[in-house]
């Protein structure tokens, strides 16, 4: 890490010079909010921003790194303490001042580097509008859902999706200081109900709590996690990510 | 149809009289925009709506249909002639002031049934949000989903998705006013690109226009719909959506 | 009926060949909402639609018909069950994706055909917004205010206003579904008080609920009315309507 | 004048005096807009303070006079030299806020005491909002309105309507520092055209600039005016006003 | 005072021809609140304009009053009888809607002379949007603490800050109307408690209301003021004030 | 540092915990905008969360650090390369989230510990508008202004400002590696002009960019900077913020 254009390290000079061959802003976004009892709760934002210093490191000089967006959508989770929830439509006022300022420096694409689910929607109204009303380019990829393929066949606990094996892996790999090894637990998942009926695969979609799903908030074992299996996920989304930012950016 | 409860053909006393069993109310929700030059542009709302009559029939006397909310979000059609797109805050305003009408009627549960996917991002967002501000149930659903296995098993042109072998089948069951049968057209797909790049399963997602990606429009190959896919796909989704409502409103 | 263009029958080739002939969008404009025992509650949106359909026929090549707003602003009716209202904000926000949609498509000029007293206020608000903001020419009509000396010479029944000698008169000739003849009643006028100073032609002006002014929802005897009534009000309507929508085109 | 309750001259141990017998507030709505050459642009703010201080003083000790909001919705006015106009949203903002402050010192019932012909559909937006949003009864008058009869009956030049017979009398009993006596002009009325088409009674409603209608931004004939005139009216309206008033109060 | 350009006052013609040397538009922005028992509620609202009437006058023929906007943010003094306070957000609209009319009339540069400094935040952030916004020139002073030296050595009672020797001062020489001589009383300064640790010049800031601080609304000694300390306060404050206009409108 | 509640590195039942004690949240507000040739641009955000971490440790265990808002007011220096600024808007929305998200886990109490001059008018605006919104106790405070005394009699060069002898020396205590010391220049002062009429402490005030008044960015003379006075400054600083957030958590 660290030989990508790192906007949060940079002077105005440094910055002024990098404008010379950057064609593409990767911002990374989190989110603040309860991943059980065994990873602390800024998990999406930390590990969004090392996916992006990877990634510009690995798209250099094209990528410049953004600041975090350490907070999100995460209003499933407000009732575990701790947990802070952007409205959508704030999430989308930062992104677009974020978005007009860089503008103004020469930069017309960008990608939103998303360590959390619960944003995609957002994300989805965000290109819609910000593409038409900005008049640029706006990417968005959930950090290492790229590597899908990897998560089917190596992940042993299913469901998953929540401080499981696949996001513990990739802490463990990324940003072990996210994690509490002494505690890892498995998901305490609630009988089926209402929250059963809407997971994904189902006919009918809708919001539900997550306490209603999870007594201890998490979905996966993360027991099963190790640092080996969030390397593989990590290299492999990132390759394929960094090639898919180079396929568009030069299409 | 017809022996369901549908809003727009009844009277106050006898909406009064149906309040007291109903405890949903279906939302029809469509799009106004191109759909290749074999289907008329209200497609979308009139399948939304045919669909939503067999539902609160199938429910009845639980379930009432309100009037087809007849354009959505549909910006990646704006270049084709006739399509009208709202913002998604506005498709948000106005669900939210149907909501709030409703709720002062005594209703407090609600489902958009959704024909257009260009929506889904949207009706996401407003689950997040009016289930939170309103305190209601809130639920989504796109009108076929339910049998996607039946699409995978039964469609023979992929990729499909707009204006297709599906949609058109369908039409030819719930509408076939829509249809120009002596017009039907496979998609006229355009050389792989940028578009290509953003399609689903790909590493980046990202706004583009349709007709990056066809020059007429469609997406799979409308010549070999039939009333009898059509028929199947509706009423397998509808047995399977009206069971999941069921199971809700049980729940 | 049918010999206009009605954009949510139409396919995308078949709008752009009429898009070289047409200059004025017509938006029919209703309102979801109560009309006593014997009017269901789609009524404003139905007559704005199929009088739409008349008055683009009459103008045709010059007019399109978009898809029908069907529901507006019917605050004073909320008390009564079924009745949906949108907020003024509301309507504009779709009043304004439409137009903005259209003008992509090389239309300037609009006339909102609209058939509820109560959205006049918030059209004439959405006249002074729209116009200056997007640089378009915005009209709106009553459907059949063009004909109110046929009304102040030809209705016994005063005051009228609603689900009344008037407005039956006017669906038994455009759309006969709607009325429930051997349901028809006089309006249930509550006794004079403070909504009986706020009608029109009082000093002051103010908001009140429909049921503290009839009981039954309806201002008018809709035993009288008829479909000869309604056709002399309709085609009157209509040819006036028409000239001026050709005198403004034409100035 | 001088002996109703007139907020802005008030100490604030003297206003919470005066909330005792209190029971509605006046709120004075102008505009700051083109008059001709002969009179002031403040023309409607001050006509409408004027009034309101004739109000309270006849309905004392029930009525309190607030804050005048001096300008208003003039769009129609924007391209004569100095016309300064508020967005509707903006000038419902005020009211919204006003209402909020006073209903926190006990008062509930609002009369918006308007001058100025371009608010009134802003007015009745705002009657409609607020009286929903706040609880509040919300009630709204022209000035001199409830002495349309005597207009039609004693005004001899017509049509009339901005810096007219009728608005220069009132002036002159009213305000006469507002009046350039010596500039007295009758309205420049353009040749007939898109304006006239939408000038009241006609089939078509929709926006547009006073310079197509008027070259100097009159209607009606301003040499005509007379101080007994605007007395007569100004008494009529006062007489009818207050007791509106003072029904809706006791209803 | 007189011979400015005062807007109020003038017709049209009268504008057109002072528009072509006008540079510079003057806002008077006042509050509508409590100002002890011995001034009167408009206080701040009056002294705005009487200050812009004399400051145009010495600008003359660069500069032209606009309408008084004469409520402001006064949250703080909400508890007090008769307070009237606009939200920040309707402040700065008011002001959007005052600028982009007069940019209409050619005017780009703006100063807003405001007599309250609980508006002060909000002409922050009003100056830093509306600049960018609309790409003009905003400026703003309170009207007399261009004289702070002479406020600081001539005002015996400290602190001082509201219906106070300055401000009762100011009022004896502009508007001594607004000042009942007989029920001057010096500031009722509660006991120190949240309120006093949230002063200017303590390391926290926050929001208290201000009956917290003061029991009759006041804050310094008003029975020291004198007409002379308020001329000699506002006559020098213009004279810097005036010299700073024209130092801007130069540079 | 560690020892107090730093909700970024807690787990759900850890904060659980914590909130047994909690009386007030943290939170810190920086910027990311350009430092000169000598700070990086996230200074601001690195200062303001560093900050955070000893008060929170200082009032431990009454305290609790939330994440950091990052991104800040910086319109004034857009126009060097890098700088991302939020609208006034945005900020206010992200703290309403985020005070709303931990008002449902307990606490009522906030304090934004904000490092950048350009955020305090919006915290004004949003100390005004969410106290009275949410119901909560707001306060803000500037990082190290509580040790002005020490500022003025310690810092020699003036005027200091952005990037300057103060803020470097601040950085070496806090976070040396913000500072390029081998790049540490005085700033590079424009001639005067418009941008020298509007320094605090003259007559007007107004919106200028950055540019106009230093060419590298920077008021002040960083070469001057030492860790001592940054200590001097932090700790003095730190000890009062902490006695004045015990006092009004008593108070």
């Amino acid at each position: 890490m660290g030989q990508g254009y790192v906007l949060t390290e940079m002077t105005w000079p440094e910055v002024k010079e990098a404008l010379e061959t950057v064609r593409l802003a990767v911002i990374p976004l989190g989110a603040h909010e309860q991943h059980g009892p065994h990873m602390t709760e800024s998990c999406d934002a930390v590990l969004a921003e090392r996916m992006g210093r990877l990634l510009v490191a690995e798209l250099h000089p094209l990528a410049l790194l953004t600041p975090t967006v350490s907070m999100g959508v995460s209003s499933h989770h407000l009732h575990f303490p701790g947990t802070i929830s952007l409205e959508p439509d704030t999430l989308i006022a930062v992104l677009r001042d974020m978005l007009r300022s860089l503008q103004g420096h020469g930069i017309s694409k960008f990608l939103v580097l998303n360590a959390h689910g619960g944003n995609q929607a957002t994300l989805g109204v965000a290109a819609d509008k910000l593409t038409r009303e900005l008049g640029v380019e706006f990417y968005y990829a959930k950090t290492t859902a790229a590597a899908k393929d990897v998560m089917d066949e190596s992940i042993a606990s299913k469901p998953y999706g929540h401080s499981c094996e696949r996001e513990v892996s990739e802490a463990l790999y990324l940003a072990p200081e996210l994690v509490r090894e002494a505690q890892l637990e498995p998901g305490a998942i609630q009988p089926p109900g209402r929250w059963s009926r809407l997971r994904p695969g189902n006919p009918l979609q809708g919001f539900y709590y997550y306490e209603e799903m999870t007594a201890n908030g998490c979905i996966g074992d993360a027991t099963r996690a190790s640092r080996e299996l969030g390397e593989r996920l990590v290299r492999t989304a990132l390759q394929r990510l960094a090639q898919a930012v180079r396929d568009v950016l030069d299409s």
